[in-house]
């Protein structure tokens, strides 16, 4: 029968099944299965796409559901939903879930506390191995994870850590205090997720506990969370260099495409008057050099270019802690030299270009050294832009490339028709 | 003593202290460290920096701690050598690590056999409960993780697995083919990493097994390298969406920067030059009306920008699999839709500004006109570029910002110069 197939299914691809249902189905499927069956369709769907289910259902079934879910996935789906619902679901709710709930939905978004769970397994010092695998069978089925277990002192601090693997390979009479590992990472609960996905890297953990300032254990973050962590995080630096919303996929409609793009074309519109302008200042310039005006394309263009790359590697060096013990004025220094380096082959190149194209050697050194002093002053500026902010406690990912390009603009077209004005008796 | 103190640190933390040791007392540090403790260092320091530290040691030292690690690991770090230093360890090595290491030599970078290990724990389906909690003491230590366990039948082909949370709550005299799951994921050998990611992120796994067309079980994948793979795949397309190269680190030389960054920039000119040698087609056009010049860098900008949006949500939609059910064409015309109303509304915008600015309503038109085709189109090739690499199975990040922005550079000019050309007689 239906059940029996629908519950042969993987979660996961449980979940994909539910969601190509009309309702009338899906009304069907909800009262096939439990709270808990359902409770692991839901946590497989993405977080966007989920309140429409949960408020399609009856409210006590929803409660249900919410309360059988790990606590840290009920708390994402409800920072989707209206805040009365929330309250109505929480109401319903039987009391040990809600309070669970209620802790979690304290603790500020993209935190710590945000992703953690409070489902863990913890023993005491003291205990023996024989005494924790007791506990263990009778825990483990409602425990998030049982890869990690917590060791505890009297006072219920965090002491210590065993893997499941050191308590079964452990003599039955061992007190755990005497294998548990006091090599302890653990991280406090207001710190920013992606700095928490960055130490799963790097200490290649399964799950970290999160502690308060006296080293109390309160939850504990686990590997599924932080592969999601790093997804939306690299979502986020991605859509900021290109200044696009996050919200803007494939799937999403024509209207709310352009709505979430509007607003950075249109801040990008004024900018690129500001160029426009700035050109008509150098009219005279133009009116006596007519042929300046094709070269205009290719130097905002190379400027353009050259501050995207040197943006995007400021971006991720600040992001993976690549600068190290680099200092900023290094950072600005080495860039300038690239900036340098290459400016000088692209205007060497160019003035060659040029002089073969036009036969116009005093043009191809113009346009050459206008795009060298370009490429310093562009390269600079999309480095400079990111350290700045993050100086400021602004995440550099929000300089996006558009941005520095049309600020590029402006400085290389500057510096272009400053030059040719300055050289003006040489061109004519 | 020394020993203790660097012992007692976490792994990771040993790896940052190693990396700070001049030569001289790393040189200690390996006559200090058992091959096993110097292996646990060596795997967590990341794999561009750890050549010169293998080929520092002597030789049959480096065998050894190869021969301790993980297989894959070990891997990983042989494919960083040369290929005669790779071919001398294993034959110092012992026999059966380098079989193993052979073995996973032979796969593809990239795919699943090149990140799997050989190091899982497979029972029989016919064991029990307790014959299996025995084998498991002796077989855990070495393993790559005790927290999935797969069970095989007598050809040895893959029929279930078991989290050891299933084989610790079950009772001591079950058949492993009673409480095993059925519902296996698992992947084929020659898979690409960036699929396996995105499986273990659905599925939210810790381990994935790898098969043969017959189900042969041949390796598992773990989660800690996984997240490995989800940085590296992140920082591709970021890095690709930029045009740097992803050797392009805060931490490397000017020189090196700038060798990375110059072919780009290069072809970059030579697209740059033909935008050039464009306008100058139009040469008659700017002569009678000087004042067009001034919005090149405003046209040209705005197509690069919305062309780097489309280009975006595309790359970001191929890789996440957003798109679903949607054909390409449905897509296109999304994007065609989404062009137009960006396109009518920076257009009108700009045409606005411009009549106040120069009380010359054809120009305004002109330019508000262009901005609209220009959007349409830029739109459009932000989008099909990808989706066209995606057919020929290439990959759809390739195409990079400064790439698409050039080649709408290009586009935009030609329909702003083509439709100033077509109404001149307005505009003078
Ligand atoms: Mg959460
Ligand atoms: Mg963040
Ligand atoms: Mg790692
Ligand atoms: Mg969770
Ligand atoms: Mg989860
Ligand atoms: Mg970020
Ligand atoms: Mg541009
Ligand atoms: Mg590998
Ligand atoms: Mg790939
Ligand atoms: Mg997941
Ligand atoms: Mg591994
Ligand atoms: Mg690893
Ligand atoms: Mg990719």
């Amino acid at each position: 029968d239906f059940r029996q197939y629908f519950l042969e299914m993987h979660p996961y691809d449980q979940s994909v099944y539910f969601l190509e249902q009309p309702k009338e189905k899906r009304l069907l499927i909800y009262s096939f299965l439990s709270p808990g069956e359902l409770a692991e369709v839901m946590i497989n769907i993405e977080l966007e796409d989920i309140s429409p289910f949960i408020t399609e259902m009856d409210p006590r079934m929803a409660a249900q559901i919410l309360a059988e879910m790990p606590a840290d996935d009920a708390v994402d789906i409800l920072n989707e939903l209206d805040k009365e619902k929330v309250v109505s679901y929480l109401t319903i709710m039987n009391e040990e879930a809600a309070n669970e709930i209620k802790q979690l939905l304290h603790y500020e978004e993209k935190t710590a506390g945000s992703i953690m769970t409070t489902e863990y397994i913890a023993f005491y010092e003291t205990q023996t191995v024989k005494e924790a695998m007791q506990q263990l069978k009778v825990e483990a089925p409602d425990a998030e994870t049982i890869n990690y277990l917590y060791v505890l002192d009297n006072d219920k601090r965090l002491v210590g850590v065993l893997s499941i693997r050191d308590l079964i390979i452990a003599a039955d009479d061992a007190l755990l205090k005497e294998i548990m590992s006091e090599k302890l990472v653990t991280v406090s609960v207001a710190r920013d997720q992606e700095e928490i996905a960055a130490m799963f890297m790097d200490y290649d953990l399964l799950a970290l506990p999160v502690v308060d300032f006296q080293n109390h254990l309160l939850g504990i973050i686990t590997v599924d969370d932080i592969l999601d962590v790093m997804e939306e995080e690299a979502n986020e630096d991605y859509s900021k260099l290109a200044a696009i919303s996050e919200t803007d996929r494939p799937s999403s409609s024509p209207f709310s495409a352009a709505k979430s793009r509007l607003p950075w074309l249109i801040v990008l519109s004024f900018l690129g008057m500001l160029t426009a302008s700035l050109i008509g200042k150098f009219e005279e310039t133009l009116d006596q050099v007519a042929v300046l005006a094709i070269f205009i394309p290719l130097i905002a263009g190379m400027a353009g270019n050259t501050g995207t790359q040197a943006l995007a590697v400021a971006v991720r060096g600040l992001a993976t802690g690549d600068y190290g013990n680099l200092s900023k004025w290094t950072m600005i220094m080495r860039e300038a030299l690239t900036g340098l380096i290459t400016g000088f082959v692209c205007g060497l190149v160019i003035t060659g270009i040029i002089y073969f194209w036009k036969g116009d050697i005093f043009l191809g050194l113009l346009v050459g050294a206008s795009i060298m002093a370009s490429l310093v002053v562009a390269t600079l500026a999309g480095s400079f832009v990111p350290l700045l902010m993050d100086r400021l406690n602004i995440d550099p990912a929000v300089a996006s490339g558009p941005f520095i390009t049309t600020i590029n603009d402006i400085i290389s077209i500057f510096i272009y028709f400053g030059m040719a004005t300055a050289f003006m008796g040489y061109l004519m």
